[in-house]
Parts: structure tokens; C-alpha cells; sequence
């Protein structure tokens, strides 16, 4: 059995489109066919070379870390207890562990020093079937909105500022009469918003973005307020912020877009007791003064993609009809202009792959 | 200057309505005129001597401690920072501690050993005019549902469950895919309804309570399901708990029925990992099964009214308009036969006493 | 092969000295040599039909869940990545679980639902070799004090007070200033006294016993002070506390003895903001008032057996030489006259059988 | 009467000592005999200008914000509940809030917006009596080493770590198995390297300084190792934790040095899920990469001076004889060149003022 395939021989370099067959799967595996690939600026990034000091890449490997479908095969020893049959509608947990390690033990296999990820060293979702490991699926219904293209991005894009808030959340930063940022509407922002709102136990909810249509998003998906922040300074965001809330001040951002401007952006509005939450990965260093930072008693919390209890939350709320999606449908063969729209910022929404 | 009073003479006999000179402000107090006193079952407890072996009573006393109204005179040393005036809408944080132990100096003024109280070891509500520190005074705008009627059950209907809702949050145990109950729809219970859906994080919110009414009240303020617990046993609660969420267990409660059976309830359909947040105050014990407690590590949270920051939390939701107020208004020589019927729990909502 | 085992072929019955064969290792387990099997009062409690109608028993069964030994074999799909070899000293974490739940998922497989554990639903160590999953094995060094019969009682009786303690530090209610409690300081309780002091944070700690050997053993161990609490009602408790801390108060209690007495006398001294964590399980009931829970703000959180990062933690203790062993050595035929002789309350530190 | 005192007429120029005339005290005042005055490396950047765009100067001013003394007469609002007589010994809390914000409402004035403090915007120690707000002193008996001169460097520099490693408490950073740094170990540091053992809950303590002479204090205080990290790059400095504690990765650090330097280096060294505390202000700027904050979840707090009630929990470690003090005395005419000492980093412990 023949599939599509769009596939990375190396760096700085377009994907190839080919056809190869349908891999194995191995005996606790099942074969997964793709209903919904989300593309994420990370792909364009490790395209780019941004990871490349970090990973260890075995070309050629297929990109895509956002995968949703249905089972088409199950291995010989995938367990009855797991609830799959062929048909199954599932969502994938893109990162795995190798179950030893103590961050594995408390479930963020994300952070496992020794994991691995589907679409960086393990193939990913830019391929029309893909075997993986029974524990990494969760079986989804398949009505109203939960399709393969709407889920696909919530393993990632609609995961990672859902653990960036609840990070802000625990640490007891979000609450009534607090402010609340989601600085960057794109993939991540335009779901970090919705989140805002529904974890924010009451703050009121501003959206930062550099474009009108971004803004729309935001407020579309509860923000309260929106700033357009592009070539404004902090004395001109926080005026406009004063105006919209009657303080010029943040008491939590949660950072998606993830340059060293956004960044310095959300530290300079911080009230005292603020917290800045990082989920976005653009610039490359953080650059910030120290004072305020020691004396306002900020706190900043690293925060990355989510673990498999976060997801299952995300796809809870999903059932109950409380995400709003936003998706471009992308073909297989434009996989690569996409890219390039993506690293440009000129998607709106998540772009997913469909495979007819 | 003269104002009616209703007051306490001794335990288990009606109040005296009666016509006493309004007393003198010190010179850091401000001398509130009520605009709606706030009635409470613990009102009627204080009356019946459900507290009597607590607390050091000097008789007469006024009772109620929800009040808010307005500025009606200012003593000579309230400081300018105070930013008051004469006519300005005010709220009455009703519990002042001595401000020398670690509770006050983490701002749990009602959990100080030797604070005092509102309506209990101090005048409250129940009288025309009120002189009150200014330190415990917040101002609010006048505009729109802002009323004096509407804000006084915000002191401590309004407020208590809040303070419960925020320990079961920082516990952990609110989020999306979990279900909260709000266990008894009564002055708390009715406020706590619309808590649970800002707090929950995502959390499907079930009330319980022994009347339809009360239900209709919870489902009108935000629950998304609600279940008529009289004459229930755990088995048949559960059974409809099932039907209504898909699963017959509770993942947090916010008690605020305060019996022996209400609280037994709720730990018998706890889930793994479950809290229970205790702020109804009617039966005098708590009996329960040890093992589920330690085997299933069970959370069982006491929370007290609540301090001066949760006030201005709940205050900022009332402004931005996120509260819905279930009041009904009692005229002055109305009060004994309304702390009846509040004691039969016959009073849909709140009871606010209001001065013409 | 053969080898020893004592074995349960029902409720209140001797357990059955016999001699079987050594049991065969799946493909991804290890063998273990036991050399140290902790006997713990759960155990009695199992034979005595306290757990009768929670678990579902396959007689016969071997007790035992605290384990400790040697690898005796490998079986054929145990990774080299696990980096055990015959001959290395392993500890056995004791609580299975299906790896499928929420409480997997965060590593608590104590808690799951589907879970099983050794020496309950299946085999313990109370027979000379056991074989466990590689993946519940965890190496120590051999040297020093770090022997079997040592190690084996971290894997519960060291194990639990420490959960339970973990849980009132993360809530914040230990600390300089603070009075800690250890109630009971039978098998728990003598490795709680320790634990009290290396997480109190600089709280005073005061344990509390029946027998004067045992409150020798919890100041061996580290506690400040000791009070005798037989036949004593709160207020000598109260006034004993007083005389030796200056305060008639607790501010945390680690609740090991776990009957119906020592839970109410917890409660009775708590100090406001205080609480009780329950990790002993004698009684059947918690009975307590509830106008304090409420009003002072108590917490109480039940706290059980804990998850592998917690071992991990206590055998990190251990590696450093920061714990002190009390352990009664018990020969094999001994087995049944020590179970009496717990369950009567006196063995002094943990009984280990230790197998010649 | 007159007395001593070293004030302040202008940035970056020396102190001049004078004789003026005692102040008068209000009547909610205590007027202090001040006993000890802390030195700290702040009252040189106040001085040198370091606040200067920050704080509201009107000189002359008395630097002195670590105060310790006697009392030596009483206002006339004094309450008999502060329980103060004159010759009684007493710490002065050094920061005022307007006790009108969120920060003061949960005790934290030394965050309020408005508050005033001790030695800057107010009169401080480097005078011989102090009028204070009786809120704001603690009495101490004065037994043993509970002397003015050992008990004012608690005030700051014995607190601020501590509010600090309490961050890192309450976040889950500490703990058996983890490695825990102490950074600087100047006047913050020495204190910092005991708090380290009894807050770390069996955390290994390594304590990085650039002199061996600070080394040595850091373990004679309780470290239980000592890097000398002057001249050497991240990876020697890793190489020698990997030797002294078998892992090159810390996953805490109290970072008491404040500088760009050594801010890098605590964050180059954390292992995933680790935490900086930064407690210390020399640099200005932090800069470190982004990559590593998001992708293991690295949290950074700021945490600045303490609360009362942190003080009061220093202060109870001191009468329990838990904390070691490493003090300098210095006469009155030695302020200026101790000064200049300290902005050069060589004085050891805390130099304190003792007027004869």
C-alpha cells in the first residue's frame, strides 16, 4: 500500500512530496490514518535550522506533531482494555517519554531529556498513515465539529497556551480584577484567548497582536479588548491600555508570540506581583531589566507545549463545545507555499493538512 | 438625630424594633447611612444561640453584618488618601481583626482570635446609620444594578462561597473534564452557582438542593445541570449525577448547606483525588468514612467568610457586571417574621433589609 | 526451584508456611531475591478482613509490599536502558497501576482505580523470590546501612509519612514559628518524626505516643519534644504542649495512629489555618466538630502510601545517610506470632522478615 | 538631647556625621534606641545613585534600613496591647505600606506602591534613636546571642533570602534528590546558606562565592558544598558540581550576587523543571536564552526584602537558636570607609553599627 508523504533530506530545504508505501506497525502500535495535520511555525523552524544544534535528525523525516484521524489497523498486542477498533476517531499525543525519568513519572513526557517527538526524530503527520503506540491515542467522537482538521491543532497550537495558563493560574496569578494578556494572536493566540476567558476566573481579557484581522480573532474569541502593538512603544501600548481598562498595567501575559520585543513588551506592564508566561519561540534570548523584576517581585514561568492529562482536558472541553476553531484547510501539495506563509505570520488561524 | 434599630436584648426572643439616637463617628470612622442590610441565617443562629458559648455578647447589639449604603459623615482624622466623601456609594468589609497576629498580617481579618465582627460583638446593619472605620470602607460607583440592596449580600452571601471556590481552585481541583457540585441553592449556594462557572476553569457545574425553586435559581445563574437531593440517598443521586454528566462522581463540592447529611453527600460521591470546601454552618459535626478520606486522598477544606481582597474580587465582578443578584427586599418592621422564615429557609435568594 | 512463602488462603486464618516453586518471569520482568519483606499492620488488617469488601482476592495470595532484595534473573525483553544486572540491589515501589487514568498519568498509580499491589492482589514479599515488572524496580548501592531488610520498609512504612508531609508543605502550613505534630510513632510514625524535621521548614516538632519506648524512638529520631497521650483528654494533651512549646496549639498534624481518638485529639489542638494529614488507618470513621473546621480554616488532607518519584525521594535520604533505621528482624517462621504481636502495637520500629 | 547621626545631603558623596537633636516621637510612635544598624551594600548604591531615578529623596536623609534596639520612651497612643515598656528590646519591620492596596491587604507593604521605607525615603538606623510606629516593631528577649547587632542584619539581609528560598518552597523546587544553589554569599548569601538546609527538605546545598574566605562561612553555615566560581565559564563550573555532587545541573538557586554574570550562570546550569530566585541587585539587566526558559520549564522569581511575618519567622528561628550570625561591628566614625569596604565586597558576615 502506496501513501503521501511530504518529507524533510535536510535543512533550509523544501519538502519533497513522494509516494512511499505505508509503514509497519509494530505489535502495541496502531496505524493511524491522518484525518487532520496541523502545521506549525515550528515546522517552518526546524526546516529553518532553529533546533538543529539541539535534536539529532535521521533524514529523511516527516514533519508534523499535530495529528488527528482514524485507526485503520491495530497491532497484535494492543490490549481490548484500550477501547480501539478500526473506525475510531483519535486524537495523538505527540511527545514520548522514555518513562524512566522523573519528569516522565509526573507525566510531562514533554520535557523527558531522553524523549522523542513525533514529527522532529519520529515521522509525523505530513504522511497519510502513521503507526503509533496504543497509550498515545484518545479516542474522540466524531460529531459536530470534533473533525480530524479542528483536533489535529489541538495537540499542540491549542494545547500549549492551555499549560502556559494554567501555569499562571496555579501560581494565583489570574482572578477577578486582574488583567490578562495574550500577547501574539496566531496559532496559539487565537485559542489562548478563549482559554484566557475561561481560566481567567474573571480577569479581563486584552489580546496584543501586530494585525486588524488577528485583533478580530481575539475578540471574536472572547477577548475583551484587543491593542494593534505593532510600532508602538510601551508608554503607547500602556496609554492605550489605560484606556480600555482603566489601568495601565498587566498582571499576567501569557507570551505566544515569542520575540525579544514581545517579551520585553509584557515585562514592561507588569504590575507589581505580575507574572509573564512563555509559550512562544521566536527570538532567541530574553532581555529584560532587573530591578522591577526583583523589586515588583515578577515571576516568569517557561512553559512548553502540554503533557497527556493537559491534553485530555483540552479535548474535554472540546466535547462541551466550549473551543472555538479556526482553520485553514491546506492540500498536500501546497504544503510548501504554506510553510512559507506560516513563517511570514500570514495565516490566520491554524493551517491544517487534509488529505482529500 | 434619631434612626430605627432592630435590637438584640438575649438569646431566643424577637428583635426590639425600636427608635435610638444615631450614635457619634470617631475621628477615623465615617458614618455610613444603610442602604441595604444584608439578613443571614447565621442571624437567626446568632439569635437562637447556635453561637452562644463563642462569643462575648454586651446587650443591646445590633445585628447584620452585609451592609453598604452611603458616606453620611466623616470624623475628623479620615485621611484625604482615603478618597471619600459625603454621598459616596459604600461597601462594608464587616470583620476587623486586632491587626497584630499572622492572620491579620496576611489580611484574614476574620480569622483573628480576637477580631470583631459586625452584627455580632459590634453594631451592624440592622439600624439606620452605622459609624465604621474607614479602613474597611470600598467604594463603588452608583451606576446601574450598583445598589445598596444589591451590595450588601456581596459582604458575606456573596462573598463566602467565593472564598471556598478559590481554595478548591488553588487546591487544584477545579478544570476542564471535572465536575463541581454547589451543594445547597440558598443565600450562598445562589452566588456560589455563578462562581463555580467563573472559577471552574472549564468544570461542568451540578447543583444540588431540596427545592425546585432553588435549582431554577442555580440554573438561571450559570449551573449546568441540577439535581433535587431531598430524600436522597447516594445511590439515587448518584444514579442521576450519571445521567446528567456521564459519570456518577464530583471531582469538587462547594458545601454551603452545612448539615451532617449534606456533608456526607457530598464525600460519598467524591472522586479520587476529590475536595470538599465546607462554608455552611447548620449541623455541629462532621461524620464520615476514614478510609475513602486517606485511600483516595480526599481534600477537606474550612473556609471562613472572607478577607478584604476577596471583597474587592467580588466587588470588581459586580462591576463588570458578571453578577446577578437574587434579592428580596424587606421593609424594617419586617425583620422578625423574615429571620422566620430565612431560619425555615423559605427565602428565595437574599433578604435585604431597606430603610424606605 | 523451590522456596519458602507464607501464604493467605482466607480471612482470619494463620497464614500457611509452605514450600513452592519459584514462580516463572514474564518476558519484561525481573526476579527478585527478596531480602528484606517489611511486615506493616495492613498486613494483619488484610488477614483480619478489614480491607474484605474493597479488594477482590485470588486465594492463596502472598503478603508482603514492602520489598527490597537482589536480581536473580532477567526476563528476555527487559531493556539494557533499565541497567540492571543479577546481583544489583533493587527496591521494589509497590503499586501498580493501569497506566490508562489521570492518576497514572501524574504517576499517582497508588491511586488508581484499576491498579494492583503487590502483596494484596498479587503476590508479595512474604516467599523468597518475587517477580516485578523492571520498570517498579529501582537500584540502590549496596554499601553502608543500605541493606534489605533496611530499605525494604522505605517502600511503604518510609514512604507514607512522607507523602503525607510533602502534602501540609506544599500547603503551606509548615514552617519556623510552627508546631508539627506526629501522632502515632509505631511503624509510619518513627520514620515521621524524621521526615517532621527535614521538611518542617524549622517547625518545632512534638510527637505524641502511648508508650514511653516509643516517644524514646521519635526523639532518637529528631523530634523536639515527646508527650505520652494515653488516657489523656485534650486539655492535658493541651497543657503538657504548652509547658514544652509555649503554645497549647498545633499548626500541622501528620496523623499516622489513625483511630477514631487520635483524629478528634488531632483536631481538638489545631491552631487556626491549621491541618491534619491522615495517613493512619485504624478507625473506621472520622468523627470531629464542624464550627472550628469551618471557622479557623482547617485543612485536611488524606494522604496515601506514595508514587514512585516520592520512593525516589526517600531512597535519596536514605543514599545520603540522612535516615535512621528502627527494624526488628523476623525470621520466616516467625511470621504469624509478629503479625499478633503488630497488631497489638508491640513491635517497636518495623519488622522486616529476613529470609536466614 | 542629642545624638549621632550619619546622614545623607546629596548622591555620591560621603555621609556626614553629626550631632543633631533626638526627634520627637508621635503619639503612635516608639522612640528606639538603636542598638545595631546594618550595613548593606545597598546603602552604598543608595548613595552612589543607583535608585536615583526610582525614589523621592529629601535630604538630608539617615540611611539604615537593618534596626535593632531598645525602647526608649513611648508615644501617647501607644495601646497596652502592643504590650511595649521602655528598656524592652525590639526589631523594626523598615517597610510602611499605605495599607490601602492588594499588597498591604495580604501584608506585603514591602511592595506597596506608596509604601516609605526605613533608611531611604525615611530616617533610618545610622542614628542613634529612631521614632517608629509601634505596628512595626517586634520584641525579642535578650538572652544569649539575641543581641541588637546580631538581630538587625535580620531585618534584610537575614530575611530577604528567606522570602526568597520560600518561593522556591511553595513552587515544588526543593526537596530530597535535588541540588540547590546559593549564589553570592555576601551579606545575604551567609544567611542564605543556612536557610538552604533548613528549607530544602533534604536538598544537597552547594555554595558558589568568589573567595574562598566566603566559602568558608557558607560551610561553617551548613553548605554541604563550595564552588569558587570567579574566572571560570560555565561548563569548569559544571564539571566541579558534577564531582562534588554527581550531577552538573542544579534545580534551584537563590541567586544572592545580582549580576548579569551570575544570573547567567544559575540559568545555564538548571536542570529541567528548575528555578532562579533573584534576591540580589547589582547588574541591571537580565539576559539570558529563551530557548532553554520555554522548552524546560524553567520558572524565575523575583522576591524582594520580606513581610512581617517573614520576619517574625527569621526571628523565631533566632530564639530557637537556629540561625549562626556572622557579624562585624563598626564603630560609629568607620561608616564611611565600612561603606566603601562593602562596595568592594570585602567585608565578611554583616558589618553592623554599635554606638559604643
Amino acid at each position: 500500500m502506496k501513501m503521501r508523504a511530504a518529507r524533510m533530506y535536510g535543512y533550509k530545504q523544501p519538502l519533497r512530496l513522494e509516494e512511499i508505501a505505508v509503514p509497519p506497525v509494530a505489535p502495541d502500535e496502531v496505524l493511524v490514518k491522518v484525518g487532520g495535520a496541523g502545521m506549525c511555525r515550528t515546522d517552518f523552524q526546524l526546516i529553518d535550522g532553529y533546533f538543529d544544534s539541539g535534536l539529532e535528525m535521521d533524514f529523511p523525516i516527516t514533519p508534523g506533531h499535530e495529528v488527528a484521524g482514524w485507526v485503520e489497523g491495530l497491532g497484535a498486542d494492543v490490549p481490548k482494555s484500550a477501547g480501539l477498533s478500526e473506525g475510531d476517531q483519535v486524537v495523538v499525543f505527540g511527545s514520548w517519554g522514555d518513562g524512566a525519568c522523573r519528569q516522565c513519572h509526573v507525566g510531562n513526557e514533554q520535557l523527558c531529556a531522553h524523549g522523542v517527538w513525533a514529527g522532529f526524530s519520529r515521522h509525523g503527520g505530513y504522511q497519510e498513515y502513521l503507526p503509533v503506540n496504543y497509550r498515545y491515542l484518545i479516542k474522540m467522537p466524531g460529531r459536530g465539529d470534533l473533525t480530524p482538521e479542528n483536533l489535529a491543532p489541538l495537540t499542540d497550537a491549542g494545547l500549549t497556551p492551555y499549560r502556559g495558563l494554567k501555569k499562571l493560574r496555579a501560581g494565583g496569578h489570574l482572578g477577578a480584577g486582574r488583567t490578562l494578556a495574550v500577547s501574539g494572536i496566531g496559532g496559539l493566540g487565537s485559542y489562548g484567548a478563549q482559554y484566557a476567558k475561561l481560566l481567567g476566573g474573571g480577569a479581563d481579557v486584552v489580546a496584543f497582536a501586530r494585525s486588524e484581522d488577528k485583533l478580530k480573532i481575539a475578540l471574536d474569541n472572547g477577548a475583551d479588548h484587543a491593542i494593534n502593538v505593532r510600532d508602538k512603544d510601551t508608554d503607547a501600548v500602556r496609554e492605550e491600555l489605560e484606556n480600555l481598562t482603566g489601568r495601565g498595567e498587566l498582571d499576567a501575559v501569557i507570551e505566544c508570540a515569542g520575540s525579544e520585543d514581545s517579551i520585553r513588551l509584557a515585562f514592561s506592564l507588569l504590575a507589581t506581583e505580575g507574572a509573564v508566561a512563555s509559550v512562544g519561540l521566536i527570538g532567541n534570548r530574553v532581555d529584560i531589566p532587573l530591578f522591577p523584576l526583583v523589586a515588583r517581585e515578577y515571576t516568569y514561568f517557561g512553559s512548553f507545549w502540554g503533557n497527556y492529562n493537559d491534553l485530555t482536558e483540552v479535548l474535554a472541553l472540546a466535547e462541551a463545545g466550549r473551543i472555538k476553531h479556526t482553520v485553514t484547510r491546506v492540500r498536500f501539495d501546497e504544503v510548501n507555499e504554506t510553510l512559507d506563509a506560516i513563517a511570514r505570520g500570514d495565516v490566520l488561524g491554524r493551517a491544517v493538512i487534509v488529505y482529500d
